[in-house]
């Protein structure tokens, strides 16, 4: 009897040519990442529900797979995110570790959602945060770092949208609306969506005054290049000390950019995202591809105040961002042309004896060029040339290496290029610097 | 209420110093991998009990962990190797895949062990595998990627056994003892720990004849050079064409080795191993560690008949090979020198400015580092000069860069060596090249 081999729904499986694409991408945050001198951590994929879901919230507990093995009193959870382990991680080690902590963390995560277009039960995060710092240079880093990744991913263009808690939060309290102030947020997360009116009447039912609306209006209207934005929040009138201390942070982190030469097309001050209500204080990131809008938000962030709260009495406040691979990549796989997976294998160039007799010169080529770092295949089975260069020509290779008889007697290769046609005749000595 | 960070036991997690050290043998075997044209492939951490448990074998289902989500009807279970996600995969993706497939997978495994020494409940797998090939050179490149990984590794020397399990079986088989071969193989696979009076009691025991028990005592104790034990196997009079084929096989695998100019040091024709009663059914391997043989087999693995029988009707055989590199780090690192792990960040470097005055002169150094490639950090902390320098010294930078007024007036930085703790002037033109 045979099971049919099948997945649970809601997953992403590659085959090789998508997955070395897909692993190019993670290799490049993962580089990036360390050039900014981020440190690798690894935690477990099951934790402890008691500790993991120490903040509790409903929401959060109906979408994470948690379960008591049989025979076991011991409740688990898969982690859903990453910053919920690295606050218990920050809050185990505190005393190991050195502050400011500054991580990176690539790994999956799990969510029990139902599945559907762009959700995923399994799926790959890639962060950094770093803990314990206030320092507003740090939060320009994350646009730096952000910004040199998705120049290297080659997905054209791309903008990072950022703005300050403090701004928006000190914004209405100088204008009397702190008490409301979450159900005005919640109305200007919405302000692409809705028509002029609508927005107004909507701050209206909220019960805010003609003029409270009209400076609401006003401030999310403030536009132009980043430069011009600062000056109008900085000669803006708002009674607030953490309004004053908003704009003067975000003109830091833009200062900073410009330090890092951080090319200005790529970010952009805007007052209009917040990244939800609670979490977030201070410096909030989302990232747009500019030829794919319908994307979202490709890559978020922000600055809170306390990590660890549920773990530990330290306070420690941190800044940090997130690129979700998987579900970047498993949308622009549907848009033709993206994503480029043309070979099945790392390596660029295989190895094909015409027979067996040339197997013991073939390996040593092998051997050769592996040593001088050259990933390369040497193909030994036992059947026809013409099957052998089916073989190579279906995985993708750019550069077919033919043994015969012939060749080895003259200690060189046929070198035949799978993208013209051609073949020539490269000696063993010269083989290495050619396919370098 | 405070909940005390913690983790379930038998999982390992490190500190950033000493995951920067995992990470870098993890790149290693990946790095090594790819170099032998082996292709990354990913598979879920979940698996669809009814699929991953389609042998059954009530011993594994003890080990796993598996689970029914509460409102769900689906059992779910976390994988527990990464061998029966391989065979899941290609007889799922058949007819997408290109045979001979050679693919490598590094990922996290689960098995709910009672947690001891040495037990782990999640850890690091590094497997290779190619499925669709019964070429013997096939079998020679494992040896090979091996012993390549364990020289980068440099944890002193080590010996990869080569066995096939054809010449035992077909031993046994041409010596009268097919039926009890299984018998046998177990008594062999404890002769290390028993004396060789035991070892012939045991061999009675099982129902041996005495010539029987001379000729297994024989057929053990052969010994020498690999070409010595070869002559000496070609040279036994035993009526088997699986024995003929079995040595054939092995003296195809070591010509192939030393056409890859495999140190002859490395690996050695082991009678003795036998690795499990009923997988493997041709090479097999173990690699031990000259200088750590309390380890036992720290890489193991051999060739199989049919990979994935549960899923498909197309006949796979396959020969793979396996790092646990969880467990061989865990206890390496209580070896004390084996394991150096000195330093807590990617980087070798880091920008001190004297204070904020310095700021954007040392994010344009920072900069300019990064775009030659090389990863530094800048402190942007504002603190007294020395506690930034402490800083440095317990991260364990080689080198400071120190920017003061004066380094940034004269286009220069001071680089302390942290170790000799000299420091010297060198101007940003020369960094790039002082650091690389």
């Amino acid at each position: 009897m045979k099971v049919t081999p099948r997945k649970l729904g809601g997953i992403v499986e590659l085959l090789p040519a998508e997955q070395i694409e897909f692993n190019r991408l993670l290799d490049i945050i993962r580089h990036t990442y360390e050039k900014y001198d981020f440190a690798p951590i690894d935690t477990p994929d099951l934790e402890l529900t008691e500790v993991l879901l120490a903040k509790g919230g409903g929401e959060t507990e109906q979408e994470v797979y948690s379960f008591t093995r049989e025979g076991s009193k011991t409740n688990l959870t898969l982690r859903y995110d990453l910053t919920v382990p690295l606050a218990r991680y920050v809050a185990e080690h505190e005393s190991d570790l050195t502050f400011p902590f500054r991580r990176y963390h690539i790994g999956k995560v799990h969510r029990a959602e139902r599945p559907q277009k762009g959700r995923f039960r399994e799926f790959y995060q890639c962060d950094i945060d770093v803990i314990g710092s206030n320092s507003p240079i740090i939060d320009a880093e994350f646009p730096a770092v952000i910004s040199e990744i998705f120049e290297q991913f080659n997905f054209g263009d791309f903008t990072i949208h950022i703005n300050n808690r403090l701004i928006l939060n000190g914004f209405f309290e100088g204008i009397g609306l702190k008490e409301v102030s979450r159900d005005v947020l919640r109305t200007i997360d919405k302000i692409e969506k809705l028509s002029h009116e609508d927005f107004a009447q909507q701050l209206q039912t909220i019960g805010l005054t003609d003029e409270q609306v009209a400076k609401v209006i006003d401030f999310t209207n403030i536009s132009g290049d980043n430069d011009t934005i600062l000056d109008k929040l900085k000669h803006l009138d708002i009674p607030s000390a953490d309004y004053q201390n908003g704009v003067e942070k975000l003109s830091a982190l833009i200062q900073a950019l410009r330090s890092m030469q951080v090319s200005e097309k790529r970010f952009v001050v805007d007052l209009r995202i917040a990244r939800g209500l609670d979490y977030y204080t201070g410096t909030v990131y989302e990232t747009t591809l500019n030829d794919y809008p319908e994307l979202g938000s490709v890559c978020s962030g922000g600055r809170y105040d306390d990590l660890a709260s549920h773990y530990t009495k330290t306070q420690l406040p941190g800044v940090g961002i997130s690129i979700g691979l998987t579900r970047l990549f498993s949308k622009l796989r549907e848009i033709p042309g993206v994503i480029n997976a043309t070979t099945q294998s790392p390596a660029s160039a295989i190895i094909l004896p015409i027979d067996e007799a040339q197997n013991n010169y073939g390996l040593s080529i092998a051997a050769t060029l592996r040593d001088a770092g050259i990933p390369v295949q040497f193909y030994s089975e036992v059947e026809a040339f013409k099957k052998k260069l089916r073989y190579a020509d279906k995985m993708g290779y750019a550069h077919v290496l033919i043994a015969g008889q012939n060749e080895q007697d003259a200690k060189v290769v046929s070198v035949k290029n799978m993208t013209s046609g051609e073949t020539q005749t490269i000696s063993i000595d010269e083989l290495v610097s050619f396919l370098s």
